[in-house]
C-alpha cells in the first residue's frame, strides 16, 4: 500500500456527512484558507496598502505560484506563467502556436474538448480572418487526423465528460513528426495524474487551479511554454505585467525574457494567496501517490456502482490507465438522479446530455467515502427517489 | 457646503498616523472586508462547495457588480460586463472597435496613455497583421489628429501621471463627426469624477476597480459597450461565460444577447465579493459630492504645497475642472522625496521620470489629512531628509 500519507482530509473542510465527489469542478477550501485570506486583507492590504506590492511580495506571486505548479506538470522552474482564466491562457497559447506556423491553416481539436477551448479558438480564428479552420473530429479520430496541414493540435488531456485521457506522448510525437505544434489543456489533469510535459516536448500547456489544486472559485489559471521557444514568441495579449520593466512606463512593449511575458494585467492578489496556500499541500506529497490512490478508489467505486446500480452505464474507460481522476456514468435521467444524490449527501455533477460525473480527489477522500457514495447511489436508484418532480427543476449552473 | 455625508473614513481601515494619498493606485479595504471574505470562504465555498454557484449567486456576481458600477459611469443597467483585468477589457474593446471600422487603419491614442493600453494595442495590431498603425501624439494634439482615417480614438480619460483630464464630450463628438469609434479608459476616473458615457454616446469604456472603487489588489475590471451596438459585435475573446447558454456545452459559440457576451472565463469569486462589498458604499453617496470634496481638498493641497515647498512644480492642470482626482508635482529628486515622505507617514507615489503623485480620495480623506500631508512635504523638503542615500534605493514596484 503506497498511501502512507494520504488522505489529507483534516487539512480540508468538508461538511460533516457529505461525500464530495465534485472536486473536479471545484476543490474545497483548506481549513485555514479563510484565516489566511483574512490575514492578507488585514495585515498586508490594510496595513501595508500600496506598499504590499513590495513588502508582501505581491508582484512575484504569479511566479511563486507558477513554480509551485511546475513540478506537477513535470516542467522546469520558471516555465509557468499564472494569472487570468483558462480561456485567456488558451487564447494566448493558440495565438502563439499559430504564429509559429504561419503557413498552415488547420487547428485540430476534438469534439470532446471543453467548450470554452473551442469557443476561444473560434473567436481567435475569426479575428485573425486568415482562413483558418477548426477541426473537431471524434476524440478517437484525433491521431489519424494529424497531417502536414495541421498547424496546431489543441486538445484537452482528460475529457471533462468521460474522463478519457488522451495519450499525450503518442499524439505529441505524431504532431511533431508532421510539424504541428501542441497545446494541452490540463484542467482535469494537473494535481490528478502525473504529467511529463517537458519530457514529451509539448510546446504549450494551459490549465485552471480551482479543480484538483483547490485554489478556490475563480483562482488564477496557468500557461506553460517550452523554455527553448518562449524567447521568440511575441505575446498576442501584450499586457504591462509581461513587460521587461513595467514600471519604466515606456511607450513600446518590450517583453520580459522568459515565460513572464505571458503575464498580462494586475494579478488578483487575494485569489493568488489562496492558491499559494493550497499549493503548499504538495510540498510533501508525491503526485504518483495521489494517482495510485485515485485509481484504487475509482476502481472500487466503479465496481460497486456497476454491481449494485446496473442502470448506470459506465462511460469512462474501463481501464484505469486510460482515465483521468473522474468517473462518469450515463443514464437518461442523469439530471434528476444527480439532484437526488445531492439531496442525500453525495455531491457529483451532471453534464449534458445524460452524464453523471464523480470526481475522485484522494487528498480528501477515503475508502469509507467511496463506500458511502456507492450506498447512496444504490439507495437513490433502488428507491427511485429521483422520480420526485422537484429533482427535475433545472438550476442555472449544473 | 455640500459635504454633508463625507468623508466615510470610519468605513475604512487606514493605519493610525498615516496619510494615504495613493488611493489612485490601490484603495484601502473596508473595515469589514476581511470578515466578509472570511464568511464567503467558510460559509459559501466551504459549506456549499460547487453548489454556491447557484445558492450564493456566484454566477451572477459579474452582472451584479456591473450594475453597481454603471451609475458611476452614467450608463444603463445591464450595459457593463466585469471580470479579468483592464488589459483584457482594453483588448476586447479595441478588437471590437476595429471590427466596426474594417476599412480604416489608424488607432489614435496619445503619448500620455497608460502603457498597458498602448502595449495591448501593439499586441493586437501585430496579431491582426493588417497594417494598422498606432498613433500617439502629445495629449494636447489628440483633437486635431482626429481625421477620416482614424478607426478608433483610444484614450485614457485622466492621465495617470499628470491628472490632466481629456474633454470627453468634445473628443467623442469630433470622433463621431469623422466616423471614428471611441474607447475611454476610466481607470483614474470612475469613482473620482462624474461620468456621462451614455450621454456622450461613447461606444466603449473600460476600467479597473482597485483604485477609487476600493475593490482590492487585482479586483475585476469592467467594460461598457453602448447598448445599441453590443448585439452586432462578435467578441474576439469568446469565452464560455459569454455564451448564451454556457452549460449547454455546445460546440459552437453563440454569444449572450447583451453585454454579458464580454464575459470570458470563470469569475474570480473572492475578488468579486470584495468588490461587491466595496461598491455598496456608493448606495447613498452622490459622485458629484465626491467630486466637490476632491476639488476642495486638491485646491487646498496645491495651494499649501506651492506656498511652502516651491521646489515642487505643479504638473497637473491648475484649473480644477481640467484635473481628475490626483495631483502631481515634478522634481528631479522625485523618487527619493517620495521615499522620504513615506517614511514620515505620507504615502504618495513616484512615476517616471520625475513625478510625485498624490491621490485625493475624499471617501477617506479630510481637511486634516491634507493639512498633515502639506506639513510632511514641507518638512521633508526643508530638512532635505530625502538626501539620505537610503531613499534612493529603487524598489521593484514604484
Amino acid at each position: 500500500m503506497t498511501l502512507k500519507s494520504l488522505p489529507r482530509k483534516d487539512c480540508f473542510t468538508i461538511p460533516d456527512g457529505l461525500v464530495y465527489l465534485d472536486g473536479n469542478s471545484l476543490g474545497p477550501p483548506l481549513r485555514n484558507s479563510a484565516q489566511y485570506a483574512s490575514r492578507v486583507i488585514v495585515e498586508e492590504w490594510g496595513k501595508e496598502l500600496i506598499g504590499a506590492w513590495n513588502s508582501a511580495h505581491w508582484m512575484s506571486l504569479p511566479a511563486t505560484v507558477g513554480n509551485q505548479i511546475a513540478p506537477l506538470m513535470g516542467v522546469p522552474t520558471g516555465s509557468v506563467a499564472t494569472g487570468d482564466t483558462l480561456s485567456i491562457k488558451a487564447y494566448q497559447a493558440l495565438a502563439a502556436a499559430l504564429s509559429m506556423r504561419p503557413n498552415r491553416r488547420i487547428v485540430l481539436s476534438d469534439s470532446g474538448n471543453f467548450p470554452t477551448d473551442l469557443y476561444i479558438a473560434q473567436g481567435l480564428l475569426d479575428t485573425l480572418d486568415k482562413g483558418h479552420e477548426l477541426h473537431t473530429p471524434h476524440p478517437e479520430r484525433v491521431l489519424e487526423s494529424i497531417t502536414d496541414e495541421v498547424a496546431v493540435v489543441y486538445l484537452t488531456h482528460v475529457d471533462y465528460r468521460t474522463g478519457r485521457m488522451h495519450d499525450m506522448k503518442t499524439i505529441t510525437e505524431k504532431a511533431h513528426k508532421h510539424g504541428a505544434v501542441t497545446i494541452w489543456d490540463l484542467a482535469h489533469s494537473v494535481g490528478a495524474v502525473p504529467l511529463h510535459l517537458y519530457e514529451t516536448c509539448s510546446e504549450f500547456a494551459v490549465g485552471c487551479t480551482y479543480k484538483y489544486l483547490n485554489g478556490g472559485p475563480g483562482s488564477p489559471a496557468f500557461i506553460y511554454v517550452r523554455p527553448d521557444l518562449v524567447g521568440s514568441i511575441e505575446p498576442a495579449i501584450a499586457g504591462w505585467m509581461g513587460h521587461r520593466n513595467p514600471f519604466q512606463m515606456g511607450l513600446k512593449y518590450n517583453p520580459a525574457e522568459g515565460t513572464e511575458r505571458f503575464r498580462i494585467g494586475t494579478p488578483s492578489v487575494i485569489q493568488f494567496k489562496l492558491l499559494e496556500l493550497a499549493m503548499r499541500i504538495w510540498d510533501d506529497i508525491d503526485i504518483k501517490e495521489v494517482r495510485s490512490a485515485s485509481i484504487m478508489l475509482s476502481e472500487r467505486f466503479i465496481k460497486k456502482v456497476k454491481q449494485r446500480s446496473p442502470s448506470l452505464r459506465l462511460v469512462s474507460p474501463a481501464q484505469a490507465e486510460e482515465r483521468g481522476s473522474h468517473v462518469s456514468f450515463s443514464n437518461e435521467n442523469a439530471y434528476s438522479i444527480i439532484q437526488a444524490l445531492i439531496d442525500r449527501g453525495l455531491i457529483g455533477d451532471f453534464r449534458e446530455p445524460n452524464i453523471l460525473r464523480f470526481g475522485i480527489a484522494p487528498l480528501y477522500l477515503d475508502v469509507e467515502d467511496i463506500q458511502r457514495a456507492a450506498d447512496i447511489i444504490e439507495h437513490v436508484m433502488n428507491s427511485q427517489m429521483w422520480r420526485d418532480p422537484k429533482y427535475a427543476i433545472k438550476k442555472a449552473v449544473t
